[in-house]
């Protein structure tokens, strides 16, 4: 059955993480908010179905993923479910949950990234919490990047397989996900990102050779893959780099 | 074999989701840090361990679980590992993912409940960002509050088997983490999550149903509940409530 991913239709956001996984394995999917209304697409059905009352387990938001009478909300758990029926989980349940918690500490720095921009609330614009957003930038700048991206650098320096995936030596969702962390950073903070890939070469190599992947890059170079933009999580404000 | 828990031993952080669940399932365990150091305890082998050059799967932060040979870190990821071992993540594997989905929720709004005394670094003192705090903290009170709570409300009435229960008509982790959410806000933020949980009754009916259970009250009772304090995650800081 052709999945359907639920997701804002207009930013990369959490759902890429969902959208990398489908496309990396080839999956039949649809992305049900960018097609036309005409066809049932668009942000009110998006916003109707996440709040369905037919539906006994709601999401709390998008994205959330639905397969058949499963609906599917909060991104690595979409992916958790994903992860062995596309073949991006490694090869043991032991694969599976470490995947998993390396998906959960991209999870972390996603969040950080966001809360750059938005320190404050997310209801505020940005312009309205822009002496806050300097400084929570400063820090995750120096602190917080170098720490994450250190982190991955430790796990594939210590992969027995060796260090070309995060898990084992087949491509996981946790190789598409830190693709795309590190795709995100260099697009917020190229400065600040370049100085800490430069500290972590293996990182850098996995972003280089996930997205050399086939699949992976038709779908960068096709119009599925929304441009990065100032509405999604990764924001290019000049000021919050350095 | 004895289940090690490996957190923070002063407070209850994001290491009381795994303890909670450990002793309402009556699981034999060692909180490893809180032991003396004289019997392998203390930060100093917390931070050992954590950072075990033999540990192929290093974990980011505390806590971590080591079970045998497995050493897992991410609290999702630990309560998604022990939850189906204790009896705590529902009847099937959709319970059990829903089960994930939940916590993974709970886990989002403990983030920000944290943001709201340190929204601009973890690494500066609370009162080096206290203007920020008390705007994050509004937010969080007048939005974040109502909607996390407002939804859980809802989970719980559109639970077909009764709305004392998260999942099914039984215990999980899921309900146990939904009580320690409610037991920080009401600690730190009394006047707004009374305002909050006087519109979610099921919720605020889950958290005194949960903290009535014979193993938790037992566990809330002992010396093993470390009281809620200034260093962990939910402050009582009476200028950010109101």
């Amino acid at each position: 059955m052709t999945l359907q991913l639920h997701y804002w239709p207009t930013i990369q956001g959490r759902g890429e993480f969902v959208r990398l996984a489908l496309e990396a394995a080839g999956a039949a999917y649809v992305d049900v908010a960018r097609e036309p209304p005409a066809r049932g697409g668009g942000e009110s059905r998006l916003m109707r179905d996440l709040d369905d009352p037919a539906n006994a387990r709601p999401s709390f938001a998008p994205p959330f993923l639905v397969d058949g009478d499963r609906v599917i909300g909060q991104t690595a758990a979409i992916l958790l479910y994903l992860g062995p029926r596309l073949g991006l989980a490694g090869t043991s349940e032991a694969d599976a949950l470490w995947t998993h918690q390396l998906q959960l500490t991209v999870a972390d720095c996603v969040a950080e990234a966001h809360d750059t921009h938005h320190p404050i609330a997310t209801g505020l614009y940005y312009e309205d919490q822009r002496e806050a957003a300097m400084a929570r930038a400063r820090d995750f700048r120096e602190q917080r990047i170098p720490k994450f991206l250190g982190w991955f650098e430790k796990v594939l320096g210590r992969n027995p397989q060796g260090g070309l995936h995060l898990v084992g030596n087949g491509l996981t969702y946790a190789d598409l996900s830190l693709f795309q962390l590190v795709a995100g950073l260099r697009h917020a903070f190229p400065k600040a990102s370049g100085r800490a890939l430069a500290q972590t070469p293996r990182v850098a190599k996995l972003h280089a050779n996930v997205g050399r992947r086939q699949r992976v890059r038709a779908y960068l170079q096709s119009p599925r893959r929304i441009a990065f933009n100032e509405q999604g999580i990764f924001r290019a404000y000049p000021e919050l780099d350095a």
